[in-house]
């Protein structure tokens, strides 16, 4: 059933008692677009609940700051920025065939609610929960504000992946004007770095190795660095991405050990690069600037490996 | 002598031969509301020609694409973004009794123009531009529109420092619409580390050291390490922010040793602590949260004066 923003609306109005599942990992847009829904939908004086099969990171606690604790019987449940049921996680995999409404934005979204709504021309799915609150009438308020500029500025990377439109830039403005402190939040999703986050940096940095004439940069972690960090999951976020920051480098690489002998590879690729390609031969893939893969073995082997991949990836396009 | 945007208009209008002064070590806000205005003057059938003392680093060249070389005598002298004469430096110095009118958005701004706009509340000095080229009615092309959103983007840390504003966020939305390639400028701006700027990072990494029981967190850099990194000034862009952004870290401090002996201290704080207050003690001074000064010594005593001034501030405040 193909439904528009204001069928989304009135299927708010006319149903009550609901939960709202965000996808395992938690990042910034689902739970800011889950909080944001649920503000709206207790607004209008709806029982609503926001539900992750993961805890949620303390980073994003402040996204139900405004939030009232309710507990009642689900009687339409509704998921937000899940692209595969899968995503929903462990804990809330019981509710698999029971989502009633999907609200999502990617690309490769694989259908599994009774109703769906996913445009991926929205750089967020923050994006469409705003559209949808105006279809409401409901006031933004400070509260909202916070969670639809938290979504919006964590799917654009603060405005810069190339995800990012002048629609995101408008909504972030309004949400300004309602009350999101914008500064604060960036502060929290960008400028603050665990001592843990650090020390992976550093070592990351130490590992550092160039390669094709200076055209690939490398960086790798191994399991005994990474227990020994302490590092949470979260703390690997913009790893991968140091490598190919680099002047002149073209594919960037990211070797991070998960088990003992299990690599997962991360690549991120000038556009002239396809690293889905290269990835491929990883058991992986992905997108042209970003793919990734697995690889067994030793650091060293699977260093070899990728190496000899890509020369021969470059060696085949005349890069 | 003050004047409104309109006032700008109808002076621009009736007047030629328009050198547009930046100011020395240029960035992205200076050479952006230059390129913008020059080709917005030029458009308009004037002659303009963008002057800067120091040469324009490679980064920014882009910005002067659609500008057309004019060779002629300058009748209207402007100054964009200059918030004091000194800073049109050497080569520039000659025209300092000589600016007609001065555009500029810093809070500190010295009046040294026969006509000066100065307004503190804009977060760049593009987006006064910006106003300026919409009262002149010229239409903003992709050329012009890069030249804004690399400005405000460059002088707002792409959307994160405190001085954004919901204005900010529509003059980019509206740039983006009228061509601006927002991706690539912030790729270039701030995705992409020079091999010197790397070495940098590494080394002050390493240097890291905490005080005042993790409140206090310090970076340097040796004059001999600067020289051997072969970094020029804009690889330092970024360096001082690092300790600040590590969690729980209240005073951030990067110590660089510009010549043997004298060290230029750079200090970012929560907001909870004045940096201009302790800087004081150290012949500088600046703002809140972003403060400066000169100590002379050995680099040991520079860190123990330092640590000492913030412990005494510390107790002080009772922070």
């Amino acid at each position: 059933m193909k439904v528009e923003i204001n069928d989304i609306a009135k299927i708010l109005r006319n149903n009550n008692n609901f939960y709202i599942l965000t996808h395992k990992s938690p990042d910034g847009d689902t739970l800011g677009s889950a909080g944001a829904l649920c503000l709206a939908l207790q607004r209008m004086g709806k029982n609503a609940r926001v539900l992750c099969s993961d805890e949620i990171p303390e980073k994003y606690e402040f996204l139900f700051d405004g939030v009232k604790n309710q507990n009642f019987d689900p009687s339409y449940v509704i998921s937000v920025d899940v692209a595969d049921v899968q995503l929903l996680g462990e804990n809330l995999f019981c509710f698999a065939d029971r989502v009633d409404l999907c609200i999502d934005h990617h690309l490769l979204h694989r259908q599994f609610a009774k109703v769906s709504y996913v445009e991926s021309h929205f750089a967020a799915t923050a994006e469409i929960i705003h559209e949808i609150i105006k279809a409401l009438s409901v006031t933004v308020d400070a509260d909202i504000a916070n969670c639809i500029y938290t979504g919006i500025s964590t799917d654009t990377g603060c405005f810069r992946h190339s995800n990012t439109t002048s629609f995101s830039y408008r909504v972030a403005a309004n949400m300004i004007d309602c009350g999101a402190n914008a500064f604060e939040i960036n502060k929290i999703m960008f400028d603050t770095k665990s001592h843990a986050k650090l020390s992976l940096e550093k070592i990351a940095l130490e590992s550092l190795e160039f390669f094709c004439k200076d055209k690939c940069a490398m960086i790798s972690l191994t399991n005994e660095e990474i227990v020994n960090s302490g590092a949470c999951e979260s703390d690997f976020d913009g790893i991968a991405a140091i490598p190919r920051q680099i002047e002149g480098v073209l594919i960037g690489i990211f070797i991070k050990e998960e088990k003992k002998g299990i690599f997962k590879v991360s690549m991120r690729t000038d556009a002239i690069i396809d690293a889905s390609k290269i990835c491929a031969n990883f058991n992986g893939g992905g997108h042209r600037c970003a793919a990734g893969g697995t690889i067994f073995g030793s650091l060293i082997d699977v260093k070899n490996k990728i190496i000899s991949e890509i020369e021969l990836y470059l060696h085949n396009t005349e890069v």
